[in-house]
Order: C-alpha cells, then structure tokens, then sequence
C-alpha cells in the first residue's frame, strides 16, 4: 500500500491539540449555527493571533473559504487577479465561478509562486473595456504554492498596487501557519491592506476547518446568510471552532508549523534530485523525470508531479525524521 | 443562560460512537478527497444500511447536500416541487437557487409536513409554459419538518405520480433515522423511486456530516468535481466519512433516534398545551401563544416558534429523561 | 385564426414613429456597443423625458432588464420583496434568480397589484435571521400588473418604508407611458426614491426595447461589463436606442398611451362581465367563468385568464375602436 | 469623426432585404414569444438553409447563443475546450461563466484561430480529477476570429475527436455567411457532428439577430423557458425574425458576405503591411506597429489592435470598394 505522508499535508489526520479539544467541546447542549461559547471563544483566539478586532468565521472547506471571500470582494462580470498557479487558479475546479457567478481570473506571472509586482501593475493597467472581465480583487497566497513565503514588505508592495487602483485584497492562507513559522509576523497582517484572509486550519493539523477573517468588517454584513447559502453554517458550529482552541491556546499552530517546515529542510538537505524553489516553508519541488518518478512510485512513496512540471513532496506536523529519512534513502536509489 | 436541549436535534454534540470513530480513524496518513480506506468503508455501511449498490458520498452540510442534489436533478428555469414548508423550502437561505442557478421551489400544501398527493397531480398538471419554471424534481422529506412520518407505500404513491410524469425524486432524510425508528423500512428506499437520498448523520447524533446516496448511479458521473467545485470535498475526508463507521457498525443509528422519538413520546404525554401533529418521530409540536413562549423562555428553556405558527420542541439522542421531566414541570407551570 | 388585438399589449407590432426613425438611423457606420451618436441622442431624451441627469442603457428585453437591475441592487443570500403578481415574482422564469445568482422573491399582498404599505411595512419588519433570504429591495410596478397606477404620493409612501430600512427600489416600468397617460409625473420619479427604472419601450409600441435608467449613478460603475456578460449589449446598439428616438422627440410615447388608455376605457364601457380592478391604465379585468371563455375564444378572440383568476383585455397603441366594438359585441354574445 | 467602416463587421446597419423583410412583418397583430407566423417562416427558411429538421430560435445577441448553448451542453464543473482566442474566450465578459454558473474554458492553440487537432486530442487525453474542470463540449468557430475557413473535413476532424471522447459540439457561426460565401457548404453541417449551431444575422447584416439551431432535438425541450429566463425571449420575436426571411428568401445572406470576402480580397490587394493570416472570409489581419497604428488613426480610420497583436480590418455587406481605395490609400502613406 501507497505512503502518503510526503503526498500532501492534508493527508496527515489531526493532531492531538486538535482532536482533544474537540472532545472536549462536545458535551452539553449549544445554540447552532455559529452563535455557540465554543465559537466566540475561538474567534476571539484568532482575533488575539492576529492582534486585531476583525470578524472570525469557521468554514469547513478551504476552496469554499476562497471562493465565498472571492465573491464578497467581486462581481460575476469581474475579475480576480491571482498568481497563474494559485490554488483558485488550478486546484478548486473553477469554484470562485460557481459562488461568484461566472467571475473571472486573470493568472499572473512570478517566480516560485510569487506574484510578479510589475505583472501585477501591467494588469491593472488594462484598460476597462466591456467585453472582458476587469480586474477587481487581488488574491494572494502565503506561504505560496511553491513553498515559499513572502515578506511583509513584499505583501504591502503588492497590495499598494492594488489598492491604488481600488481593488480590495483577499489572502488564502492555507499555510499562513508554516509562513509564521518561516518569519512571517501575523500579527502585521492587519496594516498590509489585506480585506479578507483565510487562516488554514486543515493543513495546519486540524480536522477540516479553516478561519475566514474579515478584517474589513462591513463585509461581514450577513456574512451568517452568505455562508448558510453556500451551505457553510453547519448547525453544529463547535465542530469546526473547537480545534482552533486546542490549536491556539496551545501555541501548537504555529509549532506543528515549525515542526513541518523542519522537516522539510531536512529533506532538502537529503534531496539527490535538484531542488527548484526556495524552501521556506513546509515544501519541497525538486526536477525528476518521469522515468525516476516511477520508480520512486514503485517504492511505495506516493508524491505529485506539480503544475510547473516539477515534483512535490509536503511535510505537515505528522511528517517524522524516520520518514523524511526513509523517503531520502528511496530517492537515492531511484536518483 | 438558556438551556438549548429542545430548541434542535442539532444542538447535542456528537455521541460517544461517532466520535470515538473519528477520534480511532484519526492515525496514519491517507489518500485524500473521500478516496481512503475509512470512506470506503463507511460507504460500504450507508450501502449496507440500505441494503443496495448505490453510490455514496459524504458531505458536512444538509443545506449544501440538499442544495447539489437538486442542482443534479434539475436545471435553472425548471423548479423543484417540494412541501411548502420543507427545510429547503424555508431553512436554507435560497440554497437551491445559489447551487441551481436561479432553480425555482413550487411549495405544495399537506397536512402535517406530508404532501398531498392530489396536490402533487395537480401541480404536476400545469402546462409547460415559457414564462414559469416547470416542474422537473420532486423533493420528499422522511420524517418530515412536523415529526411525521411517511409510511413505504405513501412515499411510493407521491414518487409514481412524479416519475409518471418524468420527475427524478430526491429525499432529504436528515431525520431519516428516526423514521426507521419509527418503522420506516430504509432497505425498502431502493424500490420506491427515489434517485438521490440524504441519509441524516447530524441530527442522528454525529459531527456535521450527511451521506448522498446516489441510487441513480448515472448521476456518479463527476460527482466529485460537482462537490469539489461547492467546497463539499474535504480533503481530509475521513473526518466526515469515520463517524458513519461508529454509528452503523454499533446500530446507534437507529437505536439513538429510537432513544430521541422515545423521548418526544414521553414529552408529549406529559404536554399540558395542545400537540398539533402526530407524534411519530422526534419531535413535539403544540399551540402556544406568545405570552406563554416568553414565560416558558423566561425560566430558561429555549424553543422556536415554528413556520406553521406552532411551538416545536426536539429531542434527540443526547435527549434525557430528566430533561424531559424538567421541562414538563416548567411548561405546566406556563400554561 | 385567431386575433391577438387583446391578448397582450406587446402583440401588436411597431408604431410607425419608432420604426421610422429605426430605418432612419440605420444608414452609415457607427462604434458598437451603444457608444454611438444614436444611442447617445437616445439616452438624452430619455434624460429629458425624467428631467434628470441619470444614466442610461437600452436593453432588448423586459425579463433582462428587470433582473439585471435587481442583480445589481441585491445578493444572492438577500431577496427582492415585490407585490406576488409583479411580472418578475409571476412571468419572468425565474430571471431574477439566474442573474441574481439564487436572489430570493418575497410575495407581498395588495389590492389590484397594489402593494400594501402595511404588508411591506411587516415583511421589513422581520429580523434577518441567517436561514432566510432577508429583504435587500424593493421593487415596484407602474403601471401594476391590474392596469392601475400608483400616485406619485403612493409610490414615495412605499419607497420611504424600504429606505428606511436600507432598501433601494427597482421600478418596472414596463407600462409607465400608460401610467404617464394616466396622469403619473414621470419627471417626478426621480424625487421619489427609486435607484433603477425600466422604462418600458416594448408595450410602448416599439420593437423590443427598454430603456434602464440608473437614478443612482453610481450603479453605473462597469454596468456596460454587466450587461455584455449577460448578453444584453449588443454590437449594433442604435438598433435598441433609435425608436425612442422616434418616439420621445414626437411625443408618440406619451401620446400612444393614452390612446391605448382610451381604448380600454371604451372597452370597459362596453363590458357586459364585471370589471374587477379599476381601469386606470391600458388594461380591463373581469371575471368570467371557464365556459364563457371558452366561447369568447370561440368567437375568434384570443385571451389571458390571468393570475388572479380574472380574465385580460389588454389594449395597445395599435387596438382601433373598430376592434374594441367588436370584441363588445362578441362579449356580449357570450355573456 | 472617425470612420468606423472597417473596426468591425458590425459598424455597419442592417442590409436593405433585412430591413424591408422587418419593416413587412411589422403590420397586424401576432401571438408572442417566438409563436407568430413570422418566426415560423424564418425558422423554415433557416432549416432549409441547412437542409435539415433541426429546431431553430432567435436570440438578440451572439453572445447570449453562445452562452446559452454551451450552458445547455455542459455543467458548472465542467469546461469547454476551444480556440484560445475564439470569441467565447476573448470577448464575450466571461459569458459562458454567467449562463453556466461557472463553467470553465479551456483555450487550446492553433494557427489562425484554427484548433491544431493534436492539441485537442492532447486536451482530451488529461484524466478527470475531482480538482480540475474536466472537458464536456467542443466549441468550434466557422469562419475564424482570424478570417480563416475550416474545411468542412477539418470541422469533421475535430469533431470525431470530441465526440470519440463523449464531447457534443458547438459551433459559432457569427461568420458563417462568410465561411459559405468562401466555398464551406453549410447543408453538410448536419453530418459533421455538430450539436448546437448559432449561425449570424448580426454580422451578415441584418439587426441584431442570430438563429441558434438544434441539430441534437432533445436539446430543444423547455429551451423556450431557458430562454426566457436568459432574457432571450422577446414577447415580439417577429422583430428577431422577420430579418431571416428577408435575407434567406433573397439569397443576401449569402450574397452580401461574398461582397464582404470580396472586399477584403482587394483590401488584402491593396495592403502595404504584412498579411499575418489567410484571408479567406471577410478579414484582413497584418502586422502594424504602435506608430503606423496611431498614424493611421490620425488619418481618420479606426481600427482594433486584435488578441494575438496584429491589427484587424474588418470588411461587411456595407464596405464599398471606394472605402477600400480609400483606406488603401491611408494605409499606403502611414507605412
């Protein structure tokens, strides 16, 4: 049978700060729908990690989460603007279409997942024009796709850009966690002009649950509804919140972060193959033909070959030093 | 603070079987997006359940399952035909419209949450016109919104008259199981022409998670891009999938939902306010005006006033007898 | 065959004025997409027609504008509250719903497509609870769906209730020349609470076309993206904005009108069934049983049983009293 | 003022025979919604136009049929394979978006907005994944943005590739005059594979009006409440399709688009800058810098810079050969 602890950092369950609260949460009777202690208490503990008043929500899914945040910020006969491999991009089978109606993307240039500032300003400065979508939100991404992470200066020049052309900023922050653990002051995101950020949960170690922040709260104007619409309000909203306070109090999402991002320097340090973008976070891509995949395959070790052509080997907070050894041995062999 | 036990069968956490299975399916790494081993096997359970090869997905929310069911069976200017009060009807923000592009409700009349089924023929009669959407799904709810039940043969007498007339049928059985607690044979769903079910895990006593159950299994085809696309694929798929193992394998399915009808069945004898619909699953409906409700609410419990101007009071598996007694001693001193 | 003089107000064809100045711009090249000089002229009289300085674009059809204009003004989580018969809650196909994106209806009740002050005053009144599309517009009809007319007075009664709560208010103005005929101040609509208007050209006696008319410019931001994406900008725009050319510099679209009103005034004179709503515009109902339908239709004469149970006469510009005399004399056969 | 004669084969009016045909039918009363006696005759006019049975309608918009025809082909998870500069992909505001709820395009290359065949098998070769928007419909383009002509066995290649994979066909026929005009014989449509046809009347003269036609019947159920609901239902559809007979009856519609090759045959003559791509309908594309481009504009001509950075000059039925000279001449001092 298939390893999958390099495939994704999804594949991992949760870790125990995760789980344990949400045992612990499960007792008693609650109101529904969000409106429970459980849920205030954990977005207060987002608020806190954020050092900021913004509005918190729970969603169970991270495309959902991007793609309810894409449509709060845009028209269907508009566009997003977003690195070209981005998750909306490539992985969320055109879902900021469906919730936000046939609107657009436009995918933008950048190395190593990183949107280029001079690609991004050449794109706003398209003329608007009735027959194309134009630009009316930015979507970034931190840590990036490629495992790389952007600095604060970076993120500000980019949404200055942005911003001066009135376009409102969403940031998808599945890995915002491992991003923290690289450097990234979370705490600073509330003066780097960004709208609305979804904090991942999931790939950060819990059950599936990300934190929709609405730092601009004039969208959270029955935000309840929207979500409720999009069938993302589940009844029994402890589920999803509970993990964020096992999580926070605990220090533990940003340590499972350091943990991951550990690892994958580690495997870095190992790799036999030639390693294509920066590790600054919780990923490794590295070149290997089709040929050394297979055998990779063979050996058990199940991984993806990426959009740009490269391949992806993740580390989570269940990723152990064994395993990035033995994953380092196989890749020896089939080097 | 209030006290929330018969304000839903959604305000209890989960029960000790569901959530020891995901806490025990939570080890190891696994594929991701509902293909692992756990989902698998929970599939085979659902299937097992209801005695049939149908295809079988799990989704975090009823809205977000009833509202792609729909979207499956139907088309933007076509309707669905659905008791006017049926919770996609009057409980899910417009869902089906948002998941079915503009997808219109047509809300029949029946006593009790049941269907009239001359109401059925009648709407079913209505010449196809450019200018309205036509009918094209019929949508059932067992048990219904008002704690009845429909028995085989009466589901199978709406069912014949849509399918006589080309209509697909859904089922939203989010309280599915207390109707087989209350002797609906669920082995029997596959013979009576309905092509997509919701089979409840919720307010069957689990973590937010339904089962969609594709007895029309040509309806499979990309399925799992329809639900990717709605933010429905989780990519820890286990969570949603684990505890369906819990609670079939143990039978607390069914006996939980017997437990939470029992407990509505005690509560209506003890009713000192009239019960405006039969008893036959979970939960207890009674004429109460407003002065009453804020007596009732003033020491402590909370209940909502339902669509049909009735006092709803739910139970369910984490229902006690206490509780029960408790709020019978409250409502006799309020009456 | 059958005559069509009374189904409708839109089977007649163009009145020469508007077909005239058609034909008239067609010769030359001009730019697309209504940035042409014909559009341009056409936009101005519209203007002068209003006395203000609105924005305005001509759109092919009633059903696109209408929802297009509600898209614009609400959410998908949100609802329009209209009266229950308003063409877009009654024959529009559920177009608010697909450019709206799921926009939810409320049904409002009122005398002879009237909307109650009272009725909307309590649909307002409801607190927004996230399960329900919550009232985000009003919209309105004059001259109403019954052939009536709201005063100025009574339109503002109504629009103060919904800005009062927040509301914008869309018009349909499908009939408003015969709403003008009848003594509406058109010039005054613009102080009196409405964001959007649909000027109606169609039922006015031109080929299909309507004039939206954006009161609050700011709606007009990237509205030409809006309506090319929903099919609604075509190239040859003069084609939609010469007749109101033809129409407004003669006075047809004023004068046209009132002859369809005096049309039906004569109608009504002349009826031997009871008139049910008053006949104010270009419209007469009463009541007539199945049997005695069927015998009008008998006869040669082809109408509408309406929503309301009633039976139609529409009458348009191009109804001549020779016709009206005759269907008097056929209603008089089958009384 | 700038002449618009060769922006676009839309600057021009409508044709004489398309005029005189509408302002014929105007006279009388009709049913409406497309079930007069003029929509009749045009729609019969239409199917012998391709020797065939299929359904035909009338819409006033070529991106609207577009649209609506691939939204009735596919599924908002789904995707359309096309030329990535095709119409649908490039002008039309993210329409197939709108009217598919988010289906997604797929842009495949191809030289002079020909689909290279080997790109569309490779598009068709990715296996589903839950992920991505799999391909569902094959929109083709005849003639091609680019004034290029498929064969009638090029179209027949490509559709034996989609269909071998399960795909049905769209085909854009905004040109197909021109195609016809260019030796395509449009009677052999009907057995080569394509589904869904929208032929041009816009552009081949008349006013806005496009015949979408239904080779695949089954597609035709409810298609007139899809259409309403779109907007694309006008009540007085003899409007949309008195214009057909005109042109049809006369053989103008064929007969104006060979003026219109023919023009751009002598513009093509008469060019001092590089032709970029065949010219084989009614299209001359070359390659101009900014400066020529702004020199040219100065002189009074205007003319679009096109996707693929070439500069287009469109001729129609209006060009006149004096025009061309005249252009010729601008063009020749501006090299």
């Amino acid at each position: 049978m298939a390893r999958y602890d390099f495939a994704s950092d999804n594949t991992a369950g949760a870790a125990p700060e995760a789980l344990d609260a949400l045992v612990q949460a499960n007792s008693g009777f609650t109101s529904g729908y969000g409106t429970d202690a459980v849920t205030a208490e954990a977005a207060d503990l987002v608020r806190a990690l954020l050092d900021s008043d913004a509005e918190v929500r729970f969603v169970a899914s991270g495309t959902a989460s991007n793609a309810i945040s894409l449509a709060a910020l845009c028209r269907p006969f508009e566009a997003v603007v977003a690195h070209e491999h981005a998750h909306v991009c490539t992985d969320e089978t055109g879902a900021p279409g469906l919730f936000g109606h046939g609107l657009g993307l436009i995918g933008l240039k950048g190395a190593s997942g990183r949107i280029d500032p001079a690609a991004l300003a050449q794109a706003l400065e398209a003329p608007d024009v009735s027959y194309r979508q134009s630009p009316a939100a930015l979507s970034l991404t931190n840590a990036t796709e490629y495992g790389t992470v952007y600095s604060e200066a970076e993120i500000l020049a980019l949404t200055r850009i942005a911003r001066g052309k009135g376009l409102p900023v969403h940031l998808d922050g599945a890995r915002l966690a491992n991003a923290a653990a690289s450097g990234f002051e979370v705490k600073q995101l509330k003066t780097l002009g960004v709208d609305i950020l979804v904090v991942g949960g999931t790939k950060a170690g819990m059950p599936p649950s990300e934190a929709v922040v609405l730092f601009d709260k004039a969208l959270a104007r029955r935000f309840d509804a929207r979500l409720k619409q999009a069938g993302q309000l589940p009844s029994k909203g402890r589920f999803l919140s509970a993990p964020w306070i096992g999580m926070l109090k605990s220090g533990a999402w940003l340590e499972r972060a350091r943990h991951a991002n550990a690892m994958a320097s580690r495997l870095a340090g190992l790799m036999p193959f030639k390693v294509r973008h920066p590790v600054q976070a919780n990923a490794v891509f590295v070149g290997m033909d089709d040929a050394a995949l297979e055998r990779l395959r063979a050996t058990g070790w199940f991984v993806y070959r990426f959009t740009d052509g490269t391949v992806r080997f993740m580390c989570s907070w269940a990723t152990t030093p064994e395993a990035v050894d033995q994953i380092g041995e196989a890749l020896k062999q089939v080097a």
